[in-house]
């Protein structure tokens, strides 16, 4: 099954027999009080350094999230949109909780972009599929129901069944949709990965739909997070995961590798390339910072 | 299965169930040059330090090869099992591709060591399994057949099989044979990867027995090729790999991480405990070197 993503003129497309697809998560305010305060005083150029940043170490499409509480993010989205297009000419995912920040957002992204997110509760799916059917989007559904995050692989296939049946009645093909089965910390819980390890294996199975999954939450409070974020993409790639809302610069090189590894990259060539431009790019930052 | 190896007083099991078992390499004048010197001056202060280093970054069994041509194997190898029995208490791995060194080397070494290694061919398995038959020794059995190493997953467990098989008539049990399925470079065949891991999904299917694999023979001629091996090492554990010959100081980490995602490490406290350990041992390395 086919996901497929469209800029003004690129395709991406998502799929098991595909390389795996990285969404470069940084134009997200979280986390990065750099960005919020650019977005507060309205200047795009900050913005158009983490788009070419991440396009260059391997993103194949950007997240797109204003969310900050000193900005009217329905407003500013579609100024963050545009200065992004005109810098990339990638895929957007489109970024928010709140429907009419969607909605503006869906609006200003050309081609096709992708919805981030809708969950499984009946007031998200009410309000949030029908912005995707109406802009011919695919979207992101997280294994969320009504009563929050499902302990076990078998609920959150469940969940999974549910928003897919839902997007159907609504008109929404199944392969634009595409599911997060979700992980939390193993510092907290060390099951915590089996079970999403096994959520993969099932919804595969069933459903044979795209899967992504963020790629850092799995080691929130551990020391070294790159080694538990890293070995853990590798995991999730081989149960079936095919796309994630990651770190291009922190986690291309094990993406490469375990593509290659998985059989998807003829004569190593994505692999070589990668670690060439990367190669150079690393110099580059390197050489800019002293 | 446990496949259960001893030195004079500990125990190390081997299993599915139990955390990945990492028996170091480093004892092998093969690309360390300063052993082959060291082993042809009789002097044995640089295997202490090789031993000690492995088993302080995470080795649990080790490794011991003294493969060189200019000292006579069989007379060195019981100095070299003494030297480092002298200083770390771990079950051995004993590594030679001639009988004679391997007996040599399992008589001076106590408890229940490992024998590296036997493959499928008839002349290698009548020579070496009375061997381990007679000192009550685990095997590490190659799926090398007497055209060499099988181009395909169906063929390596047809080996597999008939290496167990050789060895039950000989009384050995199938719990002391560990198989390993053989990974070669992606960097030429980028199937080379998949092969070896349908192998060990069908070798575990079929016969439940613990395998082992190098891990750095998968990246061969590649650059970055830590990104490679980690990775790979990661979905071979997933696939079901319960042990392996490698670098601890390079892979304890992501070993360490697989695990905790596998569920085998409950609270995190073998990757907590492995964390700090390595940073004080990094920081004590780094300053030595200054």
């Amino acid at each position: 099954m086919h996901t497929i993503l469209k800029s003004e003129k690129k395709e991406v497309i998502i799929g098991i027999d595909k390389p795996f697809v990285i969404i470069g998560e940084k134009i997200n305010p979280t986390g990065i009080k750099k960005l919020g305060q650019a977005l507060v005083e309205n200047n795009m150029d900050y913005v158009k350094q983490l788009a070419l940043r991440q396009v260059a170490w391997g993103a194949d499409v950007l997240d797109v999230n204003v969310g900050h509480p000193q900005i009217d993010e329905a407003a500013v989205i579609p100024i963050v949109v545009e200065a992004v297009r005109s810098v990339v000419d990638v895929p957007l995912c489109i970024d928010s909780n709140d429907p009419k920040i969607l909605a503006a957002g869906l609006n200003a992204a050309t081609g096709k972009p992708l919805v981030n997110s809708v969950n499984g509760e009946e007031k998200q799916l009410a309000s949030v599929l029908p912005l995707v059917k109406d802009r011919g989007a695919a979207v992101l559904g997280l294994t969320i129901g009504e009563e929050g995050i499902p302990a076990t692989a078998e609920e959150r296939l469940k969940v999974a069944g549910n928003i897919i049946e839902r997007a159907a009645k609504m008109g929404i093909p199944v392969e634009d949709i595409i599911i997060d089965p979700l992980v939390m910390t193993v510092g907290h819980n060390s099951m915590a990965a089996t079970v999403t390890l096994k959520a993969i294996e099932l919804i595969r199975k069933e459903y044979g739909v795209n899967m992504s999954l963020g790629a850092s939450n799995v080691s929130f409070g551990l020391p070294d997070r790159h080694s538990v974020n890293s070995s853990f993409l590798s995991l999730a790639m081989q149960a079936g995961v095919t796309c994630s809302i990651t770190d291009p610069i922190k986690l291309g090189s094990s993406i490469r590798a375990t593509d290659l590894l998985l059989g998807k990259d003829a004569n190593s060539m994505r692999y070589l390339k990668y670690f060439r431009a990367t190669e150079k790019l690393r110099e580059a930052e390197a050489a800019a910072k002293t």
